[in-house]
């Protein structure tokens, strides 16, 4: 029999550890089953670009120095939904055909796609409408895939978001301020309460739990009463103003008015709190660098479990991190749904047990 | 009714989030249930020393920087266990009633212990003489308390290990050296494997897996044989050697032959493996510095929780970490198990996955 | 003669170091000479405000941990010009005498000045007209601090602006983009072009050195052409828009049209290069948390001679660090200057060589 | 003409920093002169051995990557003197005319060498020999290069070894230990004198300054007395015992009693200060993984200057930083000397100043 052949791709936004998990499935399919890899280049347009774009992996490719990449040494360009795909006259074409064609021309047999909730919900259709077996690692900085406790991203982001609490806390009690730190997370909240609660913060702001500035402005007098001279703030990037709108929707001239929420909060807050407030907007930096240890053993056991499936096969399954073990799910079961903070769970209970403002349910 | 007054002490070795721990006591104790709570110095000692070594907490006393702090400000000498306790004449006495005592002289009604295994076990026979309310949290870098997942101090000694290991590659790489790491881990391999499979280790030995020189020098041959002119070992300081003999049952002349099994491997390994060997002995600086975020956020959780647990009187048990989520234990099911690495569980598959050699079932 | 009594004060925006400056202070002060040192809390208000804001240090209130503490202890609130102080209905008034005063009812006999060049000019103004003996001690993350190689919280800075670099590479070479990264240095670009290099920039922008948007453009060309898929900039908040107008400057009904020069960039280079471009504000988290390395080391320096010159009569002077030692020089010497990068400098000629655009003199 | 060829090698013991210097020669040599760049594997021996080992450096070979990359992509391994070269039977063998030959016969007309004053020594003999033009890059992370202020390396170096008081300092405190870091310097105390200061050490020990052990001793006493529970020493590993004796002189049936100094002084101490005490020795995490930021600028400053040396034909110089800029003298200067701590400069008078024990002269 031929060697078996496997593809990997990796799609949507970069984070730490996608690097850990590519080296994952490389030695495994290697070591223990004797296959090929072949590494397809900047997301799913590697096998719609012609001549296709990726590459072959061998062992030596994935060296130790893999485990301390941030990023993805694949890319992950994504200009747009293969369905639907942007094209240069500003039309939009189907060329899925084009992926299932260079699948084909590729000559695998199977495909590892490292991806979030979205590009796991089009790769699959992808892969479904090709006849294409497909296996899923979840990853994004935001934890937010279903099924799964945790999701290749998130520590390192959650690191560089308590190191900026770590950095802010100083010069706000320096200067008596009120420190806002915005954070990623559109739809869900689990890097801004868990940077919370390890940053010290006073109010965390997060989608999944309504707030007022009234009970913002509350907590802050409160924490002033009890004699501390600064207050910290952690807002995820996707809350909502206290009205429901979102911040772009506060407009003024036909234009938004504000930056983003941290920024709106700043300017609200200014108009009822005495105390000197300052935001930063964290930004790309999440995305991470050197990935966290967590990233890179979790990614590791995701990679190593993948190829395991491929060899089984056990396809049309996402990976997934369940009670510190690696198991799998249906990946019908993940796409479109999104895990959000319970806010009755252990996290939003520890906020409340600590004193932070996290909103009125 | 008076105010509830409630203790709270650090027993055993430090390690990163216990301020974080106790913070949380204190903030859940006087924020939801305005309870007075009392800090107990140096471990068992507080209650046993007369005066009593005590002191009593507010919010102003445990700010943000409680989560930034490394080790216990509350100390954790332990000069012996309180039932056979080592007098200046060189005998052994039971003070247990001392603390007993103690415990009433404070006027207390429930003790919050964070502590490991053994702590937990001792401080519950403390207890359940003395009538004493208690309620543990567990903590150890080890991270091998039973029936928790997760123990308070294990992911900032996991991150020391870790950030060795990165420092280790490039070194090890440029001289083409075997570099062999040994990390803590006096009965279990916790640090040890994870710490292997974030830093690329070739090699991960663990007291729970026995090995052979030969398996390591065949590693070390097939790492060179792929192309890798070094390699990368890490050692849990518990492991015996190949013979099953502890390290320093291996003598020379009445005295010990070896510092430990790092330098005992180095010393075999150079009789068999051409490649220079280095051994670097971490030691104390796992216990840690800085918290790492994951230790300051579970470590918040379990002090909230344990406060509750007290509120609700279910007393006699153990805060633990299950799927994500904060529960609670009975600690008798706790005291004198260790939590090992399970051979066949995720860890070791991924470690083998990767081509490490873990030794041999 | 009665123990002589120094104050000290920390002056304009905190940075990582003060508190290493504030403990050699304190013990060189009371270990050597047997005075006693009185922080004066939040700058100058310290003095001007009635009570008195002031606490007096010993040796346990300055212990190892202050060596890993952000900010100042001591605050740094600075609503204004003692001389032309903002009074609450809006008018300005010389509170200067309140400052004199104040120095008088504390008993002190000396002043050391923890602060910038500005805070540096106007305390020695307040000094002078109070017949105040003072000693200074540079700080400020710019580092632009005349007749001193080194300002106390420049390394700290640097290495957040530094890592911020690290972590955005990765990203940026994932996705292919183009990175922006603004950094402090409202005049000086000591922070972004020691970053831009550490970093691996290929664009730096500093105010020293005027640019064109073609030069950029070009750059951004030449680094696609080598096969390199991504570029990275740093740009000091400081930079003019090419024309040579402030970034506010640049409107649009009446109003900025954006938020920075950061921000400014990125939309002009949208406009003739085909990347993608991504702006990260870094912020007040260059202010810190726990202090580098060095900054550690050289405040220590700064504190145990300003402590000197006290004792040796030498007032009126600023601490300063040259060729690795540290002199004084008079504080008249540096008020109302500034340290700009030379552009023939080694800093300037270093980037060059290694093919960053810096702009064209 | 044709195109300029030079060559370049790092030797000696790897550190933090060799890559950006290798980095900085390429981009210069290639970008301003349009020189080719030739790697030589394994510091001397890629010249001495038959082929000739070596690599072609482009600028796509040293991305922005090198600059987070710590050891040497080139290796190291330094097997002997290559004029006495260990020969397999156990002889010597003068192999420096292999080296003479190998520079011919690859053809380049000038040689870079990173290397520390053992390196620069005898590469500058070859090189004399041989009639090769030569520039020296100074590295060691002792910082003892003559000359100059700032050797590649150092800055990393430091950083692990505060970061690892910083770890120490609170596990000290909760037990109330006397802790011990022993970290690198064979002849000088420039690790160790920095990270005493940047730690919090209350001893440090360095080869340049006699101590005895009563007067550490009388230290602890003073330290307890003012009321702090526990002590930090850093000695330098080539600290002689108080008699003067080198510690492995210091021995017992024949053989070294003790591991290195760090243990030495623990045993010795026992028997006088009461306090328990524990032994850190850092060892080769020193040597670094990824760079600080000022091994980064400061090597880039020196490969930068190194080529352009070589452009100006100017020989047999070695690339120092001077009062923070980068210069150049001559190599023979510099070879065979060392550049101790002054045991009257700033940085003994700073530990002086803040009460730390370093000896007496």
């Amino acid at each position: 029999m031929a060697a078996k052949r496997i593809g990997i791709l990796t799609s949507g936004g970069d984070c730490a550890g996608l690097n850990a998990a590519l080296r994952a499935v490389v030695h495994r399919a290697i070591r223990n089953y004797g296959w090929q890899v072949f590494g397809i280049r900047d997301g799913s347009l590697g096998l719609m670009d012609r001549p296709l774009n990726y590459v072959e992996f061998d062992l030596k490719s994935v060296g130790d120095e893999m485990l301390r990449l941030g990023g993805t040494i694949l890319g992950t360009i994504n200009k747009g939904d293969p369905f639907a795909y942007p094209m240069p006259d500003g039309s939009k074409k189907d060329r899925s055909q084009d992926f299932v064609d260079g699948y084909k021309e590729l000559g695998i047999e199977a495909l590892v796609v490292i991806g979030g909730d979205g590009s796991m919900r089009i790769l699959n259709q992808l892969c479904r409408q090709g006849g294409i077996p497909m296996v899923g690692i979840p990853k994004t900085i935001d934890n937010d895939v279903a099924h799964t406790d945790y999701a290749i991203g998130f520590a390192t982001a959650l690191n560089v978001a308590g190191e900026a609490m770590d950095r802010l806390a100083p010069t706000a009690a320096s200067h008596h301020r009120v420190m806002i730190l915005e954070v990623m997370g559109r739809d869900v909240g689990h890097i801004a309460i868990n940077a919370g609660i390890a940053g010290g913060a006073d109010v965390v702001l997060i989608p999944e739990i309504p707030y007022t500035l009234d009970g913002i402005a509350r907590k802050i007098a409160e924490v002033k009463a009890e004699g501390r001279n600064h207050a910290l703030m952690v807002v995820a990037e996707g809350c909502k103003t206290e009205t429901g709108l979102s911040v772009t929707q506060v407009q003024s001239g036909g234009q938004a008015r504000y930056g983003g929420i941290g920024q709106y909060l700043a300017a609200r807050l200014a108009e009822t709190v005495e105390a000197e407030t300052r935001v930063t907007v964290l930004g790309h930096v999440q995305r991470g660098g050197m990935p966290a240890m967590r990233d890179r053993i979790i990614a590791s056991a995701f990679g190593v479990h993948a190829v395991d499936l491929i060899a089984q096969g056990k396809l049309g399954r996402m990976v997934a991190w369940q009670h510190g073990q690696v198991v799998d799910v249906p990946i019908s079961d993940v796409a479109g749904i999104t895990r959000p903070i319970d806010p009755y769970g252990t996290l939003a209970q520890t906020a409340r047990g600590l004193g932070i403002y996290i909103g009125e349910m």
